[in-house]
């Protein structure tokens, strides 16, 4: 038996929020001091490290429910399967759903029962749970749907990761243009084809870690202290990746026993294109190969980071033939790498 | 190989808040509209309907990781294993870190990454992540670490319910009196030892029943519409329970194997003490059997509905014989059982 991705869906949000449009943001520093740059030479930089031109933002009558939910009759369509068959549907996020203009996370009941309300699956063996794990969210999705499969205690699941990070960023901290909203979403099956899952690596990294990313008050000292807003120590983070996720990446290719020449495609987190094509390089470095042209695709120009979408995102821009210059073909084995808050670190080697 | 409970902890919160201490309190009807009877009766009707006399709140500087991690450090102990030896740390709630007096559940990180940091475990392969699935939480963490035991990923999980309902609680609304903070954790081990988890059965029903539990404004009209409180429409889930969870408990029993004559204990979900007593009755007709004296017991009298925490903190008063008139014994089964927002039901047989 192999354990293979047999659908894929995505919604990109349709609201285009371009760096141009956060020249008039009010950036401050994180002590509320004037940043000493006019906006367009602090926009330009962001764009130099990040990669990102513009990013996407869910209309205001949306949740990350529902876009979980957009995701995933798109899946379920492209696997071609009876949705009253899932026996898992997993949804990976970090905020819950977040009203347009509101603060509050509402995570009662959790997304997975929304979308399968939305679904309008009837079967109540199907299970409906939600994961926190930061970004690496749908990946770990994956991998507990495969141990699910492996404990023979389902056949099919649904995983899904969305986010709606538009509206929890502080619209005073530059970090604010990283943030994205989207939704990936899949099917996974136990199926007698070739390929599917090699291995899979999962790391928790807590110790000193644990609150690299979090939620704190804003830039802006006049605003309310206690409403809170996505932050990170970006330096930390970046450091942190660079050291951790080549050799977690490293730990999972070997156990899956493929040759590194034999990777075809690393589909990483969409976190800040610097930062990627450092990891990248670093892993290779591991294997004393260069870095392959064309093995990483990115997303991020266009769709900036939408945490736990990126990944499925990106997978399903490429099979879909929707990303220039990329393509994964019958048989490829295909690294998938996740990072972020926690911080967590997993990868899946899959052959396609 | 089985799997087992071997170590079990819990956090009872110290403030204890009385029937009495609701008598000054402004109850609305959901329109706004006052009723017509005075708070002593009231709070009268609501002891002899829930069994709820007291209730604990978290002391105002603790948040639901803190209590998480206090019963986890119970668990660990009591297991007598080493932390570092645990693959993976599941936290199961549904509000995340509200502060007190705020409006924000934080769940970034997850919480599970915040007790792994307060627990100052350092091995990174230890995996933390969060369940949101209802009041079934703890119980469907403990079939999730199941699953990663018995697809070989897993060898020791601690598995926590950790919540503050106090905090998110419409003081204007008188289910607000069944609502209590509490947490329970447990290790769960593969072992050579008889017995363990015999069986297990969930499901997840959210057709029709997605939203009986919700987040919804206070009863107070005045108030702010956009902040919200655990809501419920009482009456649909005390139907919905009867109908669903008697049928599901059964179906768990007779995949394992064992006579229900041979059942020990029940502990069900403490969520309304009627509610409990007739599940429990339809569960015993269900098989033309009378109900046997003690066989459910009950801590709600003076803890209240800590959601997650409730079977947890009951398993570890009975087995610590801190509840009057209650024993497992060696080679015992007995039932967990819960119900709860998504709605989500699930059990498992279980021989101590």
């Amino acid at each position: 038996m192999n354990i293979k991705i047999t659908g894929v869906g995505s919604y990109i949000p349709q609201i285009v929020e371009k760096n141009t449009d956060f020249h008039q943001h009010e950036f401050l520093n994180i002590d509320g001091s004037t940043i000493e740059h006019p906006n367009e030479v602090i926009v330009e930089k962001f764009k130099d490290i990040t990669g990102i031109v513009e990013r996407r933002y869910a209309k205001d009558h949306l949740t990350s429910s529902d876009l979980g939910f957009f995701a995933a009759e798109k899946a379920i369509e492209d696997a071609n399967i009876d949705r009253e068959e899932l026996d898992y549907i997993i949804v990976a996020h970090n905020f819950g759903d977040v009203k347009a203009n509101a603060i509050q996370s509402d995570i009662l009941p959790c997304l997975a029962s929304r979308v399968k309300h939305s679904l309008r699956i009837k079967n109540p063996k199907c299970v409906a749970y939600d994961i926190l794990f930061g970004c690496p969210g749908w990946i770990e999705g994956v991998i507990q749907a495969q141990a699910f499969i492996k404990a023979g205690m389902a056949k099919k699941c649904l995983v899904i990761g969305s986010e709606t990070l538009s509206r929890v960023v502080d619209k005073h901290d530059r970090d604010s243009m990283i943030y994205s909203d989207g939704a990936g979403a899949t099917i996974i099956e136990a199926t007698n084809d070739e390929g599917g899952i090699l291995s899979h690596e999962t790391a928790s990294f807590t110790y000193d870690e644990a609150y690299y990313l979090f939620f704190g008050s804003s830039n802006k000292q006049d605003l309310c202290r206690d409403t809170r807003y996505i932050k990170m120590h970006g330096r930390k983070i970046y450091e942190f990746a660079l050291n951790n996720v080549p050799q977690a990446m490293k730990t999972c290719l070997d156990k899956s026993g493929v040759n590194i020449k034999d990777v075809k495609k690393v589909l990483i987190h969409q976190a800040n294109e610097k930062m990627d094509e450092a990891i990248i390089k670093r892993f290779y470095r591991l294997y004393k190969t260069p870095v392959p042209e064309g093995i990483m695709p990115m997303s991020i120009h266009k769709l900036g980071n939408s945490s736990v979408a990126t990944v499925p995102t990106l997978y399903d821009l490429i099979v879909k033939n929707k990303l220039d210059n990329h393509q994964i073909n019958k048989g490829d084995v295909i690294i998938f790498a996740s990072v972020g808050a926690g911080m967590h670190i997993n990868a899946i080697v899959y052959k396609y």
